[in-house]
């Protein structure tokens, strides 16, 4: 017997005949044997709703009431949830973050969670009944106020919950079948990724893969929880993220009867992610003096930006000054070019040129650290396609370069099909963003 | 300076623009230099549309899942409500019942208050900040579970907090102007009432009047609090329903200033309630033998159906038989009747008549109690109308008659002329039911 914690997300419970079938779901993996926590999503659109209301209200609301408003989605789901399971004859209860023990910091919008003290629902487990808890939401403790967790909140709750009680498995249910080797809307020939490490799966996150929430990984890296990111419309087994190429365990499944499947050795590469969300900043005629740009890079991160990639050129020797580029959410574009107009003066350089027409590609593998010439295989088949690199930037287990965003559907199709990642049927696969 | 407690129900916030409008109000009390308190209803249709929602879902849902459903409807009001008050610059907190203290049993769906401990409000009004409350909840504190409170639980919370707060007075804003000697919709001459007394208002609650819950009244007189039932779109003073007729505090008025009026002698008729929403059940032909009508309001009240108003005929001395007739509300005459059927052996009548075509009229006053002829002038109204009167009952402050429902607009008619009631210009006032 298993201990599963599930999460739906909001597009798993957009209706009351979408909310029936997870409660199938959940009566189903009850009834394998499992014990089962599940955590779930305001439903469809509530979310948008509920803040267009607030909008309606006032221009800058309070982050407290505004934490208070946006809580009432997954009340609604929870409850519809641990309805629509008891209707099914299997006892269900209801569990709102604070209740569910998921403690949290002050910062409202974006609370971070110190702890989880589920007593509650050990105790619902213990009784052989389903706990179900609203996602997104914990307490400030100290003030007894509910806090929501901003983005990615729910798969963060799910893993949470996992690691507090222990789990055997914390299954992400989602609109798609698994993690792919790429975005099939772009590479039709992607495969699922039937395994994939916490590292790799960080930086396939952090890359652009919208399937699983960045800080919900690093939750699960820590404190080693195994992920299984799976359909919520198909029983099929979707992609296990661990700390090791280890077994795949379906909850489903009969009791004692986990399924076994041969270790593979490292892949070389798990996937290609993209984004086109970032913009890139070029700073012209910078003086080559020490300080300038460390001073540049301040400037920015004191606007709120986050700065991913950045590249220095050499400085030209008859000029002494050099052109720095970096790239970074295209939203914190506007404050960052302001922030750098005001330290124009100071700074001396020479000229700002800011390009929202970026791409970015990168290839994740654990394998790469051990194979040289990864990234010579990936230049040269940008190259073949006849896609010029305008930034390059590497970790130990990715490699990232930046493209004309109209050339970046191309040059995830050619490094694809390079590190032999297409599969051999070329099934068809729907594969779509998720929700928080 | 007062502290006071203010109610709004669904329909004083049933929109952006509505709730915009309840936040002015709160400032202008508040400004007058009043600690304010806040009692907030779900906006407009929201607890419709939940019940809608859990009846796609569940034929028979778990009420605590009903309950954290509901409760959904207050905490997107409250929090709104808070953002529009701090968006005129008086600052503001929501609290749901919970947090509020309001303490009650464990009955799920029509939980009573057991005990209101408003910690949290009495440090938020000390700060000079205005808490907004939800209404219609509570929490079940062994169980750490939220619960509603049922019909007119809004105003209950209002009445609640005010006492366990020592408030100076509850105002209990809603879409009529105040509490009328008749419904103006069928008595367009009608005037509002300036005081009553909680009993004469518990009368009133009791016989139709749909403008405060008798819960309500109940509460606010156990515990003394002064209520002042008031238009939420008009500054014109309501209603004040309180122990004796003493003064109506306006707290609006600039601090000191408080508004006094002449005490008037205790009025005789307060005024004219109706209620259409009875039926009259009667048995006809029961042995006349000590214990046989007790038999048949036992089998009744266990049937789940609160009797109203009661008449047996004197039996016939040839038959040794009589016919027993009472009222209950129109939806509980179902299982009354088939309770009866089950006992018509053991009780031995003859047959059994149900008639959802009655209309009970109610006189209620004080003032009744030292002028004897009450009774008689009220027959008389009657019978020169040309109307019959079914059954009668008195209490020390009311009498009330049953008549043909479709005489019940005129007989009231008839009776608001005759007491004296009608305004001398007969304004045109408009009148509607509340909401919970």
């Amino acid at each position: 017997m298993a201990l599963v914690v599930q999460k739906y997300g909001g597009s798993s419970v957009a209706d009351a005949k979408s909310v029936k079938r997870v409660a199938k779901r959940i009566a189903e993996a009850k009834r394998a044997g499992n014990d089962v926590v599940v955590v779930v999503s305001a439903m469809g659109d509530t979310t948008d709703d509920l803040l267009d209301l607030a909008a309606q209200i006032s221009p800058l609301p309070p982050k407290r009431e505004m934490d208070i408003l946006l809580t009432a989605g997954e009340r609604i789901s929870m409850s519809l949830l641990a309805m629509a399971t008891n209707n099914l004859g299997i006892k269900a209860k209801s569990f709102t973050g604070p209740q569910a023990g998921v403690l949290t910091d002050a910062a409202y919008g974006k609370a971070r969670i110190v702890d989880v003290v589920p007593h509650r629902i050990r105790r619902t487990i213990e009784k052989g009944q389903v706990a179900i808890v609203a996602g997104f939401q914990g307490v400030n403790q100290k003030e007894d106020d509910v806090t929501t967790l901003g983005r990615g909140g729910s798969d963060t709750t799910a893993v949470a919950l996992a690691a507090g009680l222990g789990a055997d498995v914390c299954e992400i249910f989602t609109d798609v079948d698994g993690v792919f080797t790429a975005d099939p809307r772009i590479v039709p020939s992607a495969r699922k990724i039937h395994r994939v490490t916490y590292e790799e799966m960080l930086e396939l996150a952090a890359s652009g893969a919208k399937v699983l929430a960045l800080r919900a990984v690093e939750y699960a890296r820590r404190y080693g929880v195994p992920l299984h990111v799976r359909s919520s419309f198909s029983g099929a087994p979707g992609t296990l993220v661990s700390g090791t190429y280890g077994d795949l365990i379906d909850p489903n499944a009969p009791d004692g009867d986990e399924q076994e499947e041969d270790v593979m050795e490292d892949p070389l590469i798990s996937g290609v992610a993209h984004d086109r969300s970032e913009a890139k900043i070029t700073v012209t005629g910078v003086p080559d003096k020490p300080g300038m740009a460390a001073r540049i890079f301040e400037v920015v991160a004191a606007s709120g930006s986050n700065i991913d990639m950045i590249v220095q050129n050499v400085s030209a020797a008859s000029t002494g000054r050099t052109d720095i580029s970096f790239t970074l959410p295209e939203g914190s574009g506007p404050s960052a070019l302001a922030a750098l107009r005001d330290v124009k003066g100071e700074v001396g350089y020479e000229n700002l040129e800011f390009d929202d027409q970026v791409g970015k590609l990168s290839l994740v593998g654990a394998g790469m650290k051990s194979h040289p010439g990864v990234s010579a295989r990936l230049f040269g088949a940008v190259r073949d396609a006849g896609i010029n690199i305008e930034m390059i930037s590497t970790s130990e287990i990715r490699i990232s370069i930046v493209t004309r965003a109209d050339s970046l559907d191309e040059a995830v199709r050619a490094v694809h099909t390079a590190f032999g990642l297409d599969s051999a049927d070329g099934e068809a696969v729907v594969y779509a963003g998720t929700g928080r």
